[in-house]
């Protein structure tokens, strides 16, 4: 047991999660929850997802050895100034947030002599259903996590992050604050906006109901992540917003170019547009299930 | 037994499932491959999909009771003036393209006094996968195929196409030509663009390594269909240019007031958009598994 005392605040699918996998790796103590709301933290009891809980953070992090925030991206640069009070000076702070620098920055303007104790980080894992209840002690096995420590990060620190999330069945990869950021807008940002993008213009159309009647398998998997929660996805816009913009320019350019492909009867622009794609796509599948 | 006599012009995943289907519920008597290539054709008969097959048009369909046009759409109507001249006054003609109006204008102009026979269909149905070998029995089970019948289509001859398809596991609808070609436009072929075009922008991002190394579960759902062939996707954008062009005009529109609104800090307007999204995905979700 690496960890006696765990605080989880946010206790939803990726805080859950989490202390469920620790708990089963028996790699944690004591597990207290902190949410706004006591419901939550009460089913959470049930589930056997934490061992006690508070409403305060205060009283849920003073005697912490890691604190866990696992709360929507602006939920979380909130509650930095009442967790800094809160935290002993050896306390591991982390994150789980998808977007890396806003947090960063907060934290370094907040925690001051604490802030070597905070491992920025993020776990590349969810499913678009959200709470404690759809939580899974299996979530992040085989799935990475990306820690960004910082110039000013303690190797400790790091080291027992590091080792938290791989007995969670995590595989833990470090990136650049701004790479990661750069990095998850092409990957996951820019996608998820092309799915709210595409579902939301085809069910303004005047067919919406036949078009979504005859929609195809193909639809429905290009689609699912338009299901994700809207609050935190308005969040990681706003926190991404330079390298989502950047990625959705790119992302539009490349789109006009088809479409004027196909005005034109660019023949062959549009079969090696294609062709390219396919290839990188079969590549990433084969690299994927290797 | 409803037909004795079945041909099937381009052996491939559809033609094939549809032979499958068909045999298994002892729809069909007698089935006869054409092909390009005839390495497919002797596997076709191997698989036991087909009985026998013939290189040359004018052989496999003279006798049929029914054709089916497997090929790419392209290859389809450069085909038609060969099989009008073959099938003989009584025979049904069907075929399985992802557009219609370019095949049944083609048709109108070739098929002359056979034309009432013609049958224009689409099932929508399919992998990621193309051959003869990837053909699957029960493809069409629960799936949909639309049937899009003119003015001049002979309703016997409608009423037997309707029947394959039922015999094949589908449910079959009867849509307009130009609203079929709208619908799809939206619904499959934007869809196929914006995935093609994402994994082609990524590709070419400075990060790409790092990029596909770091995408997850939501991204691979997403450009699954990426990996789908380009030359059927090439034919398909050509054939349904007006409709698609216009579709894409639509999403640009979409995806750049998204841009507008995160550039601009419009939060309601971001949550809205994702809202809506998310509540017309849901639905289509739930109506999906009803």
């Amino acid at each position: 047991m690496l960890i006696d005392h765990l605080s989880i605040i946010g206790v939803g699918l990726i805080g859950g999660s989490l202390a469920r996998a620790l708990r089963k790796a028996e790699f944690v103590g004591r597990v207290t929850g902190c949410n706004r709301s006591e419901e939550t933290l009460k089913k959470a009891v049930q589930l056997g997802v934490i061992d006690d809980y508070s409403l305060d953070i205060h009283e849920a992090v003073k005697k912490s050895d890691v604190i866990v925030v696992g709360t929507p991206l602006a939920i979380s640069e909130k509650l930095l100034p009442k967790i800094a009070d809160s935290m002993s000076a050896n306390t591991v702070l982390t994150d789980v947030g998808s977007v890396k620098s806003g947090i960063v920055k907060a934290a370094r303007q907040t925690l001051f002599e604490k802030f070597c104790n905070f491992v920025p980080g993020h776990p590349i894992a969810g499913t678009e259903k959200n709470g404690v209840e759809a939580s899974l002690e299996d979530l992040f096995v085989n799935h990475r996590v990306i820690l960004t420590p910082v110039e000013e990060t303690c190797p400790k620190a790091c080291k027992l992050i590091t080792e938290m999330w791989k007995a969670a069945g995590a595989d833990v990869v470090n990136l650049d604050v701004q790479h990661h950021d750069e990095v998850l807008a092409a990957t996951s940002h820019l996608p998820h906006m092309l799915a709210y993008a595409l579902v939301d213009c085809l069910a303004g159309m005047q067919e919406r109901d036949e078009i979504f009647k005859y929609a195809a398998g193909g639809f429905a998997d290009f689609t699912r992540i338009a299901s994700s929660n809207p609050e935190m996805w308005h969040d990681i816009c706003f926190s991404n917003r330079q390298a989502l913009v950047r990625a959705l320019e790119i992302f539009s350019t490349h789109i006009n170019k088809i479409k004027v492909a196909i005005e034109k009867s660019e023949s062959n622009e549009l079969l090696e547009t294609f062709r390219r794609a396919k290839e990188a796509r079969d590549k990433f599948n084969k690299e994927k299930n290797r």
